[in-house]
């Protein structure tokens, strides 16, 4: 099929004629998918039910050190999970705190200390006048979500193929005081399922930020999240660069398992350099005694060392390669040669984006919603949930079975071709 | 043996020296007994460990709702468990929210919340000249931590048999907005063992604060933590109590299972009226997607229900009573009738409090240092750590066996005898 925008206004209408008939049978469907969160799907949670396992009434719930994981202590996690954690995150144990089940927890409260108590003495920024950060766009929702909650101006920055434009991120953090973080997910972006290139590692760990309590919010959720085996994204470990780089302050990294086991009852943990340890358990031995100790031995129980660990998500890549892939064929199949909309085709992570023609996100979203298949809303990957472009849909695809992946993906490209064609049409007419 | 302050100069003399030789031979044992925290003991640890069985990998780990506790959801907890933590705490469930593993945690974040964001549409604390918050002295040295950290003025409020001096908290409260908060461990208190009367709890739930935004943080950390079957403390539901004074608003309550199962791996939750839990969940779904659900029908699964509960928290009695008995007797038999300290004998919690002659509470801590007995901080029960008649020390006696727990009394009584002796003394020869 020929590209909409060279199709006459006859083809076009006959086009959409056909199309609307088509989504009138798939309404009559009654279909009820939900593709809008990275969430696990069920085959995915089956493979950690080993976790439930490793512990029983018999086993001995002491750490190596000694301590007894069933009683209070360790604020900063047992040596034994950091060690794992430490080899997944590329960091060694001791710059590495435990903590509860959620890395986006750690994330909001590292705000919110920064808010009430500032960074390493410096001043609150709830005291402050304004607080910027700047967020790399299209972008994670919730990461949003919580600078907005703080009052936090949020400034975008586009993405590029390599990560954010680095051009502008130095420019912005140098000239700009108010600049206080950034939100990055370095590796298998959310949604764009991109990694940032060594380049712009480097570049990031060589910033000379205005501000002196200028951080990198590093999330890197899906740092071992790969599809295949032989062809995955590498990225340069980012605070060994910072160090090498002698802005060893430079960066807050996160993790969690909280896709590699259970969502909500995985183990989440921050890598840091020593000063900002400091800091930041300064702040801890006040708000906590400590977190779930028997969860992290759990964790390590079960995977016993990195390489488990690596198998482990080899078993994930199996369920979820065939998603990605069913997703990617049916964009091309569909949308291939249309021109009214590009998507990326990620090695890794939870999400394929998708950007439609500009002005027909939304319309797209809602129509995907009437005919009973729930997409992120459009605009949830800007801040303030704006996209100036109305073009950006993420795309989630590990949730569904493989079935109903194809069914919701059919209906998704048919929304797209509907929107696309009714807008080009709009145009066409007006022009003549 | 007659009251040391009836003894002669020459009588003291010669007590001081015999008790200086005891405390020879004990320090040449070389002990090391720790009575500093509110730690349950290893026994008491393994009433628990079926908590690592009914979970298995062959379990269903669904809830009654259908939910998948392996996935994200459920914000405020799985319904099973806020029926549980509901029975136990005496509220509907629909006022309650399962958080993590920390009460302590909880209650943090609450005040953080407070500072950055204010409490149902008033002025951020964080924003205001002045915040305070009464404290019941003695008190909960975590509690008074938390305050301290965000710059809370701290107002000491005695503690009388029957909880705070309620004529004085009614009237700061009413006089002065800058007042906020005030912290209330209400049963089986920390450190007095002492549970607030009706009449007071009638009071709190009549108080006419001047703040709107004042709030009544009711940590019930020892609710169902009862030593005897036949002899226990109740304490009148203060939502209830509050919602029948007209006051719906004016408490939030906190409790955990962090003394029921394991510490730091038990489940925490808040009770409060419905405007209170709009407030806190407008604040949670931003900070995280939410808590430990497996975690949560862990517990559900084990207890059963609150009839498992209370038969449970009988088995820690059975434990934790020769315990609390032996601190009693040993308190009995070396210092009683010496006028020179006082105690309380609870009838559950985690906590006996002594009281020595004024001036000698820090001495007495060291001299049990010194001999490999640590005691908690003498001050730690006060705002600051300043307990201005430096008298006050807590006992903790759940941790160490019940022949450590002898031997650390028998210690800690000799020190005392050593302190007051040296001191009265002291005083007795300078009036000579």
């Amino acid at each position: 099929m020929k590209p909409y925008i060279e199709m006459s206004v006859e083809e076009l209408s006959e086009e959409l004629d056909q199309l609307k008939k088509e989504y009138k049978t798939i309404q009559a469907l009654g279909l009820h998918l939900d593709m809008s969160r990275g969430k696990p799907c069920q085959e995915q949670l089956d493979l950690s039910m080993g976790l439930m396992d490793v512990l029983d009434s018999d086993s001995d719930l002491t750490c190596e050190d000694g301590t007894d994981c069933r009683n209070y202590g360790q604020l900063t996690g047992i040596s034994e999970a950091r060690e794992l954690i430490g080899d997944m995150m590329e960091n060694n144990p001791k710059d590495i705190i435990i903590y509860g089940n959620s890395s986006l927890n750690v994330m909001f409260d590292t705000i919110s200390r920064a808010w009430t108590h500032g960074i390493m003495g410096n001043t609150p920024w709830g005291k402050l006048d304004e607080v910027k950060f700047l967020c790399p766009v299209p972008g994670y929702d919730r990461h949003f979500a919580i600078t907005e909650y703080f009052g936090i101006k949020m400034i975008p920055v586009p993405m590029t193929l390599t990560g954010p434009d680095m051009d502008l991120v130095e420019k912005l953090v140098s000239e700009d005081e108010a600049i206080k973080g950034i939100w990055c997910v370095p590796k298998y972006s959310n949604p764009q399922g991109i990694s940032y290139s060594d380049a712009t590692v480097r570049r990031f760990a060589r910033l000379k930020p205005a501000a002196p309590d200028f951080r990198i919010f590093w999330d890197n959720a899906y740092g071992v999240h790969h599809l295949y085996d032989d062809r995955q994204d590498y990225l340069i470990e980012i605070l060994a660069e910072c160090k090498r780089a002698g802005n060893p302050d430079l960066v807050y990294k996160f993790s969690s398992t909280s896709k590699i086991t259970f969502p909500g009852s995985g183990i989440a943990a921050l890598a840091t350099s020593p000063n900002n340890m400091d800091d930041f358990t300064k702040h801890l031995r006040i708000q906590t005694i400590g977190h779930d100790k028997v969860n992290q031995l759990r964790h390590v129980r079960f995977f016993k060392d990195i390489h488990g660990l690596t198998e482990h998500m080899r078993k994930h890549a199996e369920i979820l390669r065939p998603k990605f892939e069913t997703v990617i064929t049916t964009l091309e199949e569909d949308l291939g040669g249309l021109e009214i909309g590009s998507w990326t085709n990620p090695l890794g992570g939870y999400f394929i984006m998708f950007d439609s023609m500009p002005g027909c996100a939304k319309d797209i979203v809602s129509r995907c919603k009437k005919a009973g298949v729930i997409m992120t809303g459009a605009g949830a990957t800007w801040p303030y949930g704006k996209d100036p472009n109305d073009s950006n849909i993420r795309i989630a695809p590990t949730f569904p079975s493989l079935a109903d992946l194809k069914s919701a993906m059919k209906v998704f490209t048919l929304c797209v071709r509907i929107s696309c064609a009714k807008k080009l049409l709009a145009e066409k007419k007006e022009a003549a």
